[in-house]
């Protein structure tokens, strides 16, 4: 690990600490959006009430984001970074056990990996509601719906091949294609937390958990079988 | 069939004539919101623009509907019957084959069947449109989500039982709970959608068809098991 400070005078023009800054005020901007945007809506955010709460000036806003739409592409890319990134810390240790028994694992086993990666989802209340709107305002807006799609598909494709990877390491495969089944797999979830929104669960996120180990175990357990040796 | 008239005068007073009218109105009240919500959006359409559409007064529309939240629930209602009653009238048709053959049908026979009911879906785009900004609508509107959240599990349930009788009348079921398995299709049907949508193909319905078509046969031919005698 490097602890030393770059010697002051020495950074190029526009480098280092200027970088670091920019990427700072970025920050800074994508965490008042979201603030805003969960508690008055994407429309009913102007892009003042942005650089109000994040203590910048207008120049600031322009010069990270041509516009609200460009910030809220970036606040759904910076999401889905970072709960793929959490996913990916834990995905191993929770599919191991799988590969401690030989042959197909019981339900129990598939049940105790579900909860765990359940475990680790941060809020997903708010975030639901806000993708849900992103994703209605990006359906009818043909400027926004292109881009919008590659970060759902990339989020997507990155899971499953995630997925595929724990699985192979325990000698196990999906029977179905995994790309899908990981697909159908996160509609359910999100469906789930708009399910848990409408019935005004206090604890949105524990009425999900409950909902999916309803279905998912016996799902995913119907759907695991031992990879054959060599392939 | 009873094709005679009702006698002039012997009608009682608010009696078959003005309850056929009232039913009249309040479908064509529902027509124009239809087209006024797919064109505008719930929030960009106001009570006016639909009883202008429909050639109604505003005295029309809060004798039939207390509220505009209160109209888009009744179109979700209809929306919601109908499609059930469409599939209705086809499941059984559509099953009949899977039963002409000796145990577990083969999986070119479930692509079949799942083919089938797919090309008697109606126009789902503008739908799927409409359904998810009623949605986001509801889930931000504590007065409103209850009953969104009824009509939606009215529908999960109806068409789960469904599914159940048809496959039962040919000797099948499915290896897990039908319901949510039933609320796993229904879900990924409605992401196909959106993702059609955001895609921008011109043909949303046979984009979602091909999509689904990738996804689905192989999934419940694996889920799908020859129900024992007697069960």
């Amino acid at each position: 690990m490097n602890t030393s400070k770059p010697a002051a005078g020495k950074a190029p023009a526009g480098g280092g600490r200027e970088t670091a800054r920019r990427a700072r005020t970025r920050e800074r901007l994508l965490d008042a959006a979201y603030r805003q945007f969960c508690e008055h809506g994407i429309n009913g955010t102007s892009i003042e009430a942005i650089t109000d709460d994040a203590g910048f000036t207008r120049g600031a806003f322009y010069s990270n984001f041509a516009s609200k739409e460009e910030l809220f592409l970036a606040l759904t890319e910076r999401e889905n970074r970072a709960r793929l990134e959490t996913l990916r810390d834990r995905f191993d240790e929770v599919v191991a056990p799988l590969g401690r028994v030989a042959g197909k694992p019981d339900p129990e086993l598939i049940e105790g990996a579900i909860a765990d990666i359940l475990a680790v989802q941060p809020d997903n209340r708010q975030w639901c509601l806000l993708n849900s709107e992103f994703k209605l305002l990006a359906m009818r807006e043909p400027q926004v719906a292109p881009r919008f799609l590659e970060s759902v598909r990339t989020f997507q494709q990155e899971l499953a091949a995630m997925v595929d990877t724990a699985l192979a390491s325990v000698g196990l495969r999906f029977s179905v294609d995994s790309g899908h089944l990981t697909r159908l797999l996160l509609d359910h979830f999100e469906s789930a937390m708009q399910e848990a929104i409408l019935a005004g669960a206090e604890d949105a996120e524990r009425a999900v958990r409950d909902n999916v180990m309803r279905t998912l175990p016996s799902l995913v357990h119907s759907l695991t079988e031992v990879r054959p040796p060599g392939s």
